[in-house]
């Protein structure tokens, strides 16, 4: 226990002696370590190609579980020795999403200002489920989320300020608990009836989402109790985006069926290609029905920043809740997926519980917010500082820059796949994501095509399966999701000539 | 835009310049400045107590939200600028949850290590949702939550490597989270009804907890549409326990109503008084009725590292599911709330949705975790590290010698309350919460003393209420909770000479 020590204040007891405690002193030491471990790592990923490690990661499933002792240590362990093991057993196992070549999923980016955020949320150590537990976590929360809502153009009734204390934004720590959060504020504000059991067959409440929807909304309603059975999966057009048509045709047939259509969500660039879903179509549908209207641009809400492509959002005035995750695609690290709200009073109509020991009496007269019950966990960490932090770095302006600059290389990138007459795009794209495939190759050689890239090292891919073509055939799809932080236009060149190289 | 400068590698095109990001090199000076602040910061609150900050914070409502711009900045500012905000407009509105004189809620303490493993998974920000994305993730996670369960006496049938694939842990967020996981497993496990429609009243499914758990359990089921209504509160006995006789009673009267008992949550130290449910009798209660038994011992839990501790979960092998959190009284810094199951087939089961997109043939095979699959989120972020950080830092060694000495203060400040004759313990005492009452006041007049307390700054007292005496009234009580990092003796004896001095 060679680095136990005391705290370098506030101890006096023998017995207090035993708890070996790192000293303040040696946590400025292994701080600063940690910051340049950190501020090291960021420079190898984007140093010379042959410094940087292979972008996923290459290790047996078990690997990293077996090279870990089978029991904990009874004594303490020099930190020296928790150190050496980060670069020795837990690096080989790490997949590399900061990395310039990681063009995988949706990007979950990060930036210096964030981290020095979560630096200092962690080491405040407050939690924020009632106001009073710690008000600056919940008043900065309500303030930083009427910025955001400001530089990404979303009506002023989502906010806190504007919206006479009906409306406002709140940090989840996903779009999945964001949609959930959606899905049972809706069901609350559903005309009341039972579930039905399966013999009598009763009245259900039905969701709509579109068959390119993230799995989340599925999932919500798996959670909720509402049934997986009762989400229709709506059709979508050849760009793949939600068939509002069909959405009212459905919902029509539920009706005359005596079910009880109650929650829309529609997406702002699905997960597989990014598609947009007719926001005005389904909003004017559901404010017409008395359906709950959410919008999930977990991705694509970043983009909102820069006014041009605000139109993917024309007509979200008519929504209830609208979500996208600054740590996707705003260097906010994970977990920052921000809501936003026009009808709070549903939300903490499905979520508030109140026993003796959580009483807020300031809650009760209306002056505070309690956001433990607008989410469904309790707890909750000081979140909203990276995201003051990303936002006062960046101002509106870096923002915008920064999304800019990975759609301009988007557009390169779909540019050079549309000139080798090899490949063929799929889907519609309109930010960072470019989906294609082998024109002529079967499924499995695209899929082939994609694994050969992945084994280089040097990128990252992830794929897809979406109807292509007229015949919207389900064809297997390369995805290359440009996001990461310090994304180069020489690392979407290099890219590209992995790809067309590798075929 | 004084700090805007580039990365200090890996960006060569005139349009990336644009975009502000702070080089690695300001990191690097911010970052060791933020390690400073935080080691000043938890340096302050060990201090001597003039240099204390009051425990609660002392702002208006609204206060900090009002002094925040009401427009975020089009430009980026300097760190300066930034960072001159945490002291000036922040930490009048943070409550000290780190500070010795914190003795509220329960704890959610922190340690150096921990801030150690959470930097590094700020850091790092990879996604663990499938093995793939990050295997060391998943596989520390593993491993770590194995190591835990050895740490603290948890039978084999609840570990990866134990339990022949049919157990595990799994870091969730919150004690809620684990707690809607598990409800979600039972509801899955549990013969196939349809919930009731009002009009015909069908079979249910019932859940049952104790009057005094934790309000997640509802919250639970208000979240599953298992409804509130189908929540049974049984009573408790004089030690505010779980009365397991009346459980059953319940348990058969709902029998014979035609519902379905398909859930039982015990508490191993509840959140108003720190009561032990009888685990064991609950356990062969829920093995003979086929219902699922959920442990929560969101706080206790951490106190089983001590083996003189573990007679409070005597009968635990019978348990489906069992859930801690180590972000509580296990300095493992917020979120880390461990579930561990015996049955992870009917929580993958509960929660697996399988979107082309996201399919991992490894795991189809059954060679790998994919966590996504345990919980209600599709992200999180490598929250492993720091708690295999603690566990190596301080030991089985360090980790019992923390416990005891707080079990030993809260020993010690119950002999002072009850060697006073104006005040009454209430409960039964067995970790580090101990409430007390004024022996002959009125509530009014108890409320009004913590109320004083409080004010006074140099503590934080929270309150229940509880049933008390033979009469078993309900009245107003005071908690004293003992666990923050480096409470010392010295703290809990100016705790009561500020109440014993404030009546």
């Amino acid at each position: 226990m060679t680095t136990a020590q005391e705290p370098s204040q506030g101890s006096s007891e023998a017995s207090h002696r035993a708890v070996p405690h790192m000293s303040t002193d040696e946590f400025r030491r292994r701080g600063k370590e940690m910051v340049d471990w950190i501020a090291d790592y960021i420079d190898r990923l984007n140093g010379p190609g042959t410094e940087r490690p292979p972008v996923m990661a290459q290790v047996e499933p078990g690997q990293v579980y077996r090279s870990l002792p089978v029991h904990p240590p009874s004594e303490g362990e020099p930190w020296e020795a928790i150190a050496a093991d980060i670069d020795r057993l837990v690096m080989p196992g790490v997949t590399h999403w900061q990395s310039p070549g990681f063009f995988g999923y949706f990007p979950a980016n990060t930036c210096f200002p964030a981290l020095l955020g979560d630096m200092l949320s962690s080491g405040l150590g407050v939690q924020g489920f009632l106001w009073h537990t710690c008000p600056s976590l919940t008043e900065v929360e309500m303030r930083v989320t009427d910025w955001l809502a400001q530089l990404i153009g979303l009506p002023a009734s989502f906010t806190i300020e504007g919206s006479d204390k009906r409306g406002g934004g709140v940090i989840q720590s996903t779009a999945s608990d964001a949609a959930l959060v959606a899905m049972l504020a809706a069901r609350e504000r559903a005309p009341s009836i039972g579930a039905p059991t399966p013999t009598t067959g009763g009245p259900r409440l039905i969701a709509y989402t579109s068959t390119q929807a993230h799995s989340s909304i599925v999932k919500a309603a798996m959670i909720s109790g509402v049934g997986r059975d009762n989400v229709r999966l709506i059709d979508t057009d050849e760009d793949l985006a939600m068939d509002a048509s069909q959405l009212a045709r459905q919902v029509r047939a539920d009706r005359d069926a005596g079910h009880v259509p109650f929650f829309v969500s529609s997406t702002v660039g699905t997960t597989s290609t990014g598609a947009i879903d007719p926001v005005r179509t389904i909003g004017e549908l559901t404010q017409r029905e008395g359906m709950w209207h959410h919008i999930d641009a977990a991705y694509a809400g970043s983009a909102l920043v820069c006014e041009e492509f605000r139109w993917m959002v024309d007509g979200w005035e008519l929504a209830d809740t609208f979500n996208f995750n600054p740590h996707k695609w705003m260097m906010t690290n994970f977990d920052c997926s921000v809501l936003w709200t026009r009808d709070r009073e549903s939300i903490t109509g499905a979520l508030s519980i109140t026993p003796e020991y959580l009483r807020n009496r300031a809650s009760d007269e209306g002056l505070v917010i309690d956001y433990r019950d607008w989410q469904a966990p309790l707890g909750r960490r000081f979140r909203a500082l990276k995201l003051w932090f990303v936002i006062r770095h960046y101002g509106a302006d870096g923002l915008k820059a920064f999304i800019r600059e990975h759609v301009r290389l988007a557009a390169l990138f779909a540019e050079l796949v549309g000139d080798d007459h090899r490949f063929e795009l799929v889907g519609k794209r309109e930010l960072g994501l470019v989906c294609f495939r082998l024109r002529d190759g079967s499924d499995e050689e695209t899929k082939a095509l994609m694994q050969r890239c992945n084994d280089t090292g040097r990128i990252l891919l992830t794929h897809t399966v979406v109807p292509v073509g007229p015949a919207r055939e389900e064809r297997f799809v390369i995805r290359v999701s440009i996001g990461s932080t310090y994304v180069t236009e020489q690392a979407v060149r290099d890219a590209w000539d992995v790809i067309s190289g590798t075929v």
